[in-house]
């Protein structure tokens, strides 16, 4: 099978989906062809998942399918974009109809949910690997970056942050647990939910932004770095979580809520004006912290101890699944 | 070491290179941000190399490196696309130096060549492949595709066909030849030369286009079928190529010709009455063939006898390497 027909045959329905007026020639010639509207910019993202490092190499296709796209859809949510459309290239050992059917099927589903288009892609054999490269479309000089976090501004997330890492020990069955404090844990780690409305409602707002990928310790310090100021995040402040306090107690949630990657929820710093509107729009909206001058990623206590860990977030060299 | 640093360290210059304005924002933030000029559509495409399918798993990284951006950066030829940027994908099982520095020299060159701007990607642990998408701008309205050939036009080459072929052997150590045979063929494998300037020529004269990388009889019936026609290929008009005729024979280098992929040169078909102009700019453009009604590719032989064989080219699930 070719690879233009195995991707039309299986991922019919996002290469279907509303991309809008911005996709001006879709699958099947030797690019695709965007037209984004006048006075924005095309921002784009690529993210790679590979079997036994990002997943486990025996998983649920639909659930991966989902996950794939997840993944860097969120990164449009960082950049406050409007998502438009999206490349697949896809590595496969074998063309194994039913789990082609299974990941196409979790793809297209969440194409669906955040409104991409498959504008194209490549399909090569190999060992099981897949690149999603994204785009959407941002006003000129409205994009959310890391470089514009400033003193006195309060330190956002936009939701609850370590459910992704909790769920690690159940989705590789090193434990079980309950339905109750399992399914939402599962939940967050195969089928994130980007935050593309909040990030397009934080345009012109926050300074600077990203999406918690690699732990918020981390990926504080890529903005206070960008930004050249120091982040104080404080641990009481952090958005409660009753499955991953159930499943492994307050000390490893707090762990996980400050390292753990994978919860693809926004990060932010905002002028404090900003916070009313937004805080009755996005109840989720949690603040957790300030920014200051200095540099570097500080975690205070209740008390104000310091209690920053020493090795905080995973870096993808050294990452485990 | 960080995904940003490594590619940072190694991809610097790729980074720094002439992406022009169209480029406002690379590689360090969430997203990169393209900003096409007004009037202009951006053309995207994304291709997957893999070790032991694509290239072979021991192979010189710097000409790896060419490899993987010259492949990609064809499919913008074929639309006739002017170049803008890349992301880089890449999959490898260790971080090793010597391979790293290697492929980025090559990659890099490729990129200065073909005046690339690394925009942005993602480094990941597992077996060792890459993804490239490449993004070009073109004027709206004036991308080449695949549709417009009509009956009464000429079929074309931008240049020789079937050399990368006839390097595999060559390639995969199967078979050894005297330099002045063994040298141009593997230059042609190793750093194909997209023809950006003469997709470029083509904007506005060329009925339909793309780049000969599944070989030619599978990539004219691409055409052949996009744009409802039939396409005629007259064998004794393709270009002659002295290396590949040396090293294996005039009846095996015919085949080459017609069914061997890699070679990424453009195929296009052209109203006969733009022919003198081009032919005056790039002699290295061959009238191979013409289109007429009907449906399908032929190949005739000097006599108009059809010789056209039962298998052509290559699809992705069955190639070897």
């Amino acid at each position: 099978m070719g690879e233009f027909e195995l991707i039309r045959r299986y991922f019919a329905s996002a290469a279907c989906a509303a991309g809008g007026e911005a996709v001006a020639l879709g699958i099947g010639d030797d690019c695709a062809l965007l037209a984004p509207p006048a006075g924005e910019q095309l921002a784009i993202s690529t993210d790679t998942l590979v079997a036994g490092v990002h997943f486990p190499a025996v998983c649920d296709p639909f659930l991966l399918g989902q996950r794939a796209l997840a993944v860097s859809a969120s990164d449009l949510a960082a950049m406050g974009a409007s998502s438009v459309a999206f490349t697949l290239a896809l590595t496969l050992p074998d063309a194994d109809p039913a789990w082609l059917e299974g990941f196409a099927r979790g793809l297209n589903q969440k194409a669906q949910e955040c409104a991409l288009a498959l504008i194209g892609g490549d399909t090569t054999r190999g060992p099981l690997s897949m690149t999603v490269t994204v785009f959407g479309t941002v006003p000129a000089g409205l994009a959310l970056t890391r470089s514009g976090a400033r003193p006195g501004e309060l330190l956002c997330v936009g939701g609850v942050l370590g459910e992704a890492g909790g769920a690690l020990p159940l989705v590789l069955g090193e434990r079980q647990a309950d339905a109750a404090v399992a399914e939402p844990l599962l939940a967050r780690y195969w089928s994130p939910q980007p935050q593309l409305a909040l990030g397009q409602a934080l345009r012109g707002k926050a300074s600077a932004a990203l999406d918690v990928s690699d732990g918020l310790l981390a990926d504080c310090s890529h903005i206070a770095r960008a930004s050249s100021v120091a982040l104080v995040i404080e641990a009481e402040r952090l958005p409660a979580s009753a499955p991953l306090e159930a499943l492994l107690g307050a000390q490893r949630a707090l762990q996980l809520k400050l390292g753990a990657g994978d919860d693809y929820v926004l990060a932010f710093t905002l002028p404090p004006e900003h916070l009313p509107e937004l805080s009755s729009n996005w109840p989720q909206l949690h603040v957790v912290g300030r920014v200051e001058a200095g540099s570097g990623v500080r975690v205070l206590d209740a008390k104000g101890v310091d209690i920053t860990p020493r090795q905080g977030g995973y870096l993808h060299f050294m990452e485990s699944p």
